[in-house]
């Protein structure tokens, strides 16, 4: 199968998806294929357990027709460390999965399952891109009708200023491509504006991002980026973190307050009737799932990660993004971008 | 004036605030000062300078009787080096307060000025407590009808796992003798629950969280902070800068939302009305000025840096804070317990 693969690009892009990845898989995963292959003009691997994705598919109601399957027979659980599933379990949907987008520059791989693994298969299957010094997770942080960049979101806890500097092109790249923002607002998330604000690490990437070939705005501090400050904003992977998931922790305590004032009384759940629709699109502007996942960026190959608790929705729009990074070609520009860079320190 | 208030220790606690500090000084600043003179069980010393403090009180029609004043010439700006205000402004109003305050145990400073020189000048007039190795601001994240303790928020950019476990300790301490929490749950902020995610940093500071005498709980994510998962959340004042700021951000943020959905048509514009009591109480669930300050823990006296934007309601509370620390005799409870600590080392 793997040999097929190789020898017949296919014209449409290919997204290779984990259907075993994810709080809601397999059935969530495959619906979720299912519609995002209706959608987008794409071609559908679900790598996974080939008997255990049929059934969930009789049992769903759903038909596999054109969808192709490659069979992985070994689990991966959240708790696997990555490198137990590097060595012990190339049978996986993971490993699978990102060793067959590697034999295809027009294929990338969606996962909703354990980060880690699909970071590390990632870089064994894939490799990082050459002159790269770390890959890095990008997430779209929802602002309304806005959004903005942040990465990175978790590959790298310790962190130096030339990371984050290759960070700022890498995320300028993917901004443009898939946003279509002509110049695109690079910022480093920071505790003040001032150039010489922050710990030694910022102070340092600082210098260095404002000599990169990107639009470079200088430092964003955590109240900016709620008001449309930047359209990329770039810190290291502890607190990209830490920040992701404050937001998604705060703005389910938000709704849930919210709920609380429409259940006080009659009246209020009246009003709660009137604002219902309202209400369920300003919801939606803070919806993860409206960009599907995160871009690993970095390595040779293109790589998606959902959130755990990915559903069909999710998915659906994840190979949206897969799709248009290979559009856009993110891998090649982030390659000439990365050599022209290094030519120029070289001369 | 210095002179009397040394010899003549007050019965009640003194707050010295400085009045030329802050977006609304000195007008607000007084009002408040007035309210919680009025509110809470305390003597008010105003530092700052005394034509101006008492033309603002005449224009704003306010009645300084029974409040000192201590007159300070010279003004700190939001600009101005910290090390310069130690320098060369001896006579502004954050100079003199920290060191009115300093000279007398049952009095506490309140500024809603410049950070940064607020924290030079109670180092250099109040001192660090002996054993603290870096001092810390602790704020309170409002949560609803609940609360967290977060430190540190921005005084120390970088950081040591050393410090980190100080930090648990007198947040631990504050969150006891403010909010009477019997067992406060002390948590490290980290990127994942495993003991062993993290940075470097957090690594070891795990490891030296659970060694310290007080109810170390383990790591917390973003995500369960906002869900009452510990009491006091402690991490490093770059992180906890960034997510302080990113909390006031998306929380003006969201609101701007909500009231777009109210302001949509005839209908939830009418809906509005019937929420809008409801919604002002949630509103005030979110509102930093509710505890007036944060509290910067570590130094051997009592100080309280507003928000700059502060109106008389901050003030007031912070005032209130300002008090408890000194009835719950927070820097004396402090020193013990890094007492034992050493000793319990040197032994």
């Amino acid at each position: 199968m793997e040999e097929k693969v190789i020898s017949s690009l296919p014209l449409k892009p290919e997204i290779i998806i984990d259907a075993m990845g994810g709080d809601f898989a397999p059935d969530e995963i495959i619906k979720g294929a299912i519609q995002g292959r209706a959608d987008f003009d794409v071609e559908i691997t679900l790598a996974g357990n080939k008997a255990r994705i049929v059934a969930s598919a009789e049992r769903c109601g759903l038909s596999l027709e054109g969808i192709r399957i490659a069979d992985a027979i070994q689990d991966v659980s959240m708790d696997d460390a990555p490198s137990d599933v590097i060595k012990h379990k190339k049978n996986s949907s993971i490993y699978i999965g990102t060793e067959l987008a590697s034999k295809n520059r027009n294929s990338a791989f969606l996962s909703a399952g354990n980060t880690g693994a699909a970071m590390a298969c990632s870089l064994i299957n894939m490799r990082k891109i050459e002159g790269i010094l770390r890959p890095a997770i990008a997430t779209v942080i929802p602002l309304g009708s806005k959004r903005f960049i942040l990465l990175d979101v978790g590959a790298n806890a310790d962190i130096k200023p030339e990371y984050l500097k290759q960070f700022g092109i890498m995320g300028s790249i993917y901004c443009k491509e898939i946003f279509k923002t002509t110049k695109p607002r690079v910022a480093l998330l920071n505790v003040g504006s001032e150039e010489k604000k922050g710990n030694e690490v910022s102070k340092e990437s600082h210098k260095l991002l404002k000599n990169a070939n990107i639009n470079f705005i200088g430092n964003v501090e955590g109240r900016d980026i709620f008001n449309d400050a930047a359209d990329v904003v770039v810190c290291d992977g502890f607190v990209g973190n830490i920040l992701l998931k404050a937001f998604e922790g705060m703005a389910g305590f938000f709704f849930k307050e919210i709920k609380e004032v429409f259940y006080s009384n009659m009246m209020t759940k009246l009003s709660a009737l009137i604002v219902r629709n309202n209400l369920r699109v300003m919801k939606q502007k803070f919806d993860y799932e409206e960009y599907g996942g995160a871009l690993l960026l970095g390595i040779d190959g293109i790589t998606i990660i959902s959130h755990g608790s990915s559903k069909a929705k999710a998915i659906r729009n994840a190979i949206r993004l897969g799709a248009g990074s290979l559009k856009g070609g993110i891998v090649s520009k982030i390659k000439e971008e990365i050599n022209s860079l290094n030519n120029n320190l070289e001369s």
